[in-house]
């Protein structure tokens, strides 16, 4: 007998990890995407590895993307990744990565269609940072509405559901689901700029979200930094 | 003085060669998008060279998609591109690709983010040929919405603009359109199975729609068929 199959977006971070155990948890079969878009913290292809191997998914596509295609300071050497900002606060910063989500999402449902895959999952959240356009919850209910309408499932009656299920979630109640679900975090990484031995830097807005969740969540945070802010 | 930018999706087909002249026509910096996934008409990415410089289009990117993506007749050869059907009726062919036109606008809608390009164009139609469901009016709305919610463009009111010129056009019009604007189609192909010496075969949906247009609009046919149907 054949289980449901779903298509998640692995990055190789905290959150795919935690989307990976919920989606195990609810019994379906995972088949995996993960992209090289020569990001400056291509480190977390290796972790998405590791978290795939973790969860025994085999199904674990790594797909190249032109770093070309994209400006952004996460691919852009020439911008500055912002360390230690005032605030963040909610204006879109220069690591925002044109269309990233539309993306991914447009690759993940091209798979799904063609394996027949029933769901898509996609470790977006809007709580701790809500900078990005592409992870706001209008967003994926146009996405929604799009792929229902361009796609041979939607039209078919049989849509392929897309789902961010720690859209609304803090950081720090991630990392206890995922805990609780027994997620090893230290497979992951968040780090938009780390260095050559993979430590992160502490000071990107990325890793700022990541040491206060651990941090409330009363979670060790198993993470190797350069310096701790 | 720099002119306004965008970026025209490829594919080395007629329909895409003419939205290129009406993109310069209307005094567009054109960037090219063309994407190789495997397809069994992967000829037709030569006809996108030679069209990309028969517009002086230097910035023309060859994209590679892996081709298990997709589950399609044609990506898969195990599938059989149907020949003669008895109607081009509005139902789904095998010829169907999971999500192509969603991924490829996508790809096109982070490039022109990227290089801050207003417009995209695609040379999809659904006037003859409504099998697709990724050709149709309410497809291209929903896209153009959800690429406003996803997007920095989008969110600071300045969209990228997605448009289908052809879209409501008979096979024939854009024909007449593109002979008008000084399109030389031989450099096009449009055939899903064409043999080794690149002829086309003459019989899927493609060509047939092809062969009709062009007897129709009263232009000479340039293509070479390995059988005329």
């Amino acid at each position: 007998m054949k289980g449901k199959k779903c298509v998640i977006l692995l990055s190789g971070g905290l959150d795919s990890a935690t989307v990976a155990a919920v989606a195990r948890n609810s019994g379906f079969d995972i088949s995996a995407i993960t992209f090289s878009y020569g990001q400056r913290h291509d480190i977390e292809i290796g972790s998405s590895r590791r978290i795939a191997e973790f969860f025994n998914i085999t199904d674990h596509r790594i797909i190249q993307i032109p770093s070309d295609i994209f400006r952004s300071a996460l691919t852009d050497r020439s911008i500055n990744v912002p360390k230690n900002r005032e605030s963040i606060d909610g204006t879109i910063p220069p690591t925002y990565v044109p269309a990233r989500n539309i993306l991914f999402l447009s690759y993940a449902l091209a798979y799904a269609e063609s394996i027949s895959a029933s769901d898509i999952f996609i470790g977006a959240n809007c709580m701790d940072y809500s900078g990005y356009p592409d992870c706001r919850p209008e967003f994926f209910d146009a996405f929604q509405k799009m792929a229902d309408a361009g796609t041979k499932a939607g039209i078919d009656g049989k849509p392929i559901r897309i789902t961010a299920p720690l859209l609304k979630m803090k950081k720090s109640e991630i990392i206890k689901a995922g805990t609780a679900l027994g997620v090893d975090y230290s497979m992951t990484i968040s780090c938009y700029d780390p260095d050559r031995d993979g430590r992160s830097c502490g000071r990107c807005d990325s890793c700022r979200l990541r040491i206060r969740g651990f941090s409330e969540a009363g979670v060790s945070d198993p993470t190797v930094y350069q310096i701790k802010s």
